[in-house]
């Protein structure tokens, strides 16, 4: 008996310094948001959940509990469907003591203007093509808020300890990558080359900031990705820092359900 | 009219330098657990909030929003109660944002074997003054945890970064003590001399072991000091850090039935 376990313990050894050199990267976008369900443009503005996004939230923890992944740190925006899904999978994980570390930068691409206003109605007022390219294109910058509107990001207290010319008035996803990556390579990396299991709970945009830079997708490619809400993304990488593979874990055919719906956002009803 | 907004403006200007120099500290224990509603011992048994608790907490956080509290940086332990709680608070002050710092020397006094354990039934068996003495006397440790009881935090996940040396197998009030009143000094009070707000959700022994210190109490009289659940507990200190002024938020009636309840939990029903 003692013999026939000596491979399997150095095949497990193996294994497990695989793995340690194996970095994973686990992204998450949020769940649904009250937002999402009506349909309106959201960026920075602060909505809750939807009951279905809570759902989704614990959905994705058990999964993540029930791979067997665990974590060191994590990180997530100053918006609270980010924070409130963070939290939901944390608890699903028993894992609510692991430390969390917030900041704006990553935050969804802020809309601008069209902050508030029902997509499918901004989709008949400006035309379809118009709403898919300040969604979608990569340098656009959709109409901005005026300075003294309350919901510029200046003015509130959300943002007080943030310098006030970094704050945006509207993003191009351009922008938002602009603040995205330099945190990705400056914060989080850091964590993952001291060995750290990082993960992230961000936005749409956020997340696809960090999705162009890890696969090298053009600007066109990006603008196809759709990242569905509440479905862990991983990437993994060499010792180099190489992208070496990425999925989404979890069952083909809600993964394909959630991405569909994103996609169908941006059309007039 | 300008001339009589003078003295106003003034008397505004001379309060926010008076509230300058006013340090306030924000206790709050978490609120009721599924464990305080079984009536069981706690410790660290890692139970969720009851849905009463719940309430309590938002009900915290509106108190606080309605007078107008606001915070730099938060403060709990590693239990999900507390941290919950927490997050509950934060969620209701639209503060979901706000930098969290959780630490397992915020958590509740370790009550070693007595864990799990119905508090009537253990009055029953040990008696009622037994009880009381574990539950209140100063530097007694109900019966400790074996060493391979897989409660113990040495052989936890949760405790996993945690110095093997430093984690208790059950705690006296006065080990309590020890683990807190440093992590406050040392922690919690750089941040206050840095003039930030703080808030710190945390357990009636972790809480009780600051009330101790800031009050300067014997050890006779603490044991008579029940900390009700989801009350804010306010502590005001001047700048040479002497405390000034403490009291709890909101309505007496409620503190006062909540303080009864914690007192009545180690007797026989």
């Amino acid at each position: 008996m003692k013999n026939m376990q000596f491979p399997e313990i150095f095949g497990y050894k193996i294994l497990k310094e695989l793995e340690m050199i194996k970095m994973k990267l686990v992204l998450l976008r949020h769940g649904e948001s009250e937002w999402n369900r009506l349909n309106l443009f959201t960026g920075w503005t602060d909505v809750i959940l939807s009951n279905k996004g809570i759902k989704e939230a614990a959905d994705a923890g058990n999964m993540l509990k029930g791979k067997d992944y665990d974590f060191d740190i994590c990180y997530t925006s100053f918006l609270k469907r980010a924070v409130d899904t963070l939290n939901v999978v944390l608890d699903t994980m028993d894992r609510a003591w692991l430390p969390v570390i917030k900041d704006w930068k990553l935050n969804e691409r802020h809309y601008g203007a069209l902050q508030g206003l029902n997509k499918a109605e901004t989709a008949e007022k400006y035309g379809e093509e118009q709403v898919k390219i300040w969604r979608r294109s990569f340098d656009v910058r959709p109409p901005a808020l005026e300075p003294d509107d309350p919901r510029n990001p200046q003015l509130q207290e959300q943002y007080r300890n943030v310098e006030k010319s970094e704050l945006p008035l509207a993003e191009s996803l351009k922008d938002t990558i602009t603040r995205v990556i330099p945190y990705y390579e400056n914060v989080i990396k850091k964590d993952m080359l001291e060995g750290k299991r990082v993960l992230l709970v961000a936005h749409g945009n956020s997340i696809r900031a960090l999705v162009k830079y890890f696969e090298n997708l053009s600007e066109d490619e990006i603008m196809g990705v759709n990242i569905p809400t509440g479905i862990p993304l991983i990437y993994e990488f060499d010792d180099d820092f190489n992208m070496t593979d990425h999925y989404y874990l979890g069952d083909q055919s809600i993964i394909e359900t959630r991405m569909k719906k994103v996609a169908e956002q941006g059309k007039a009803k």
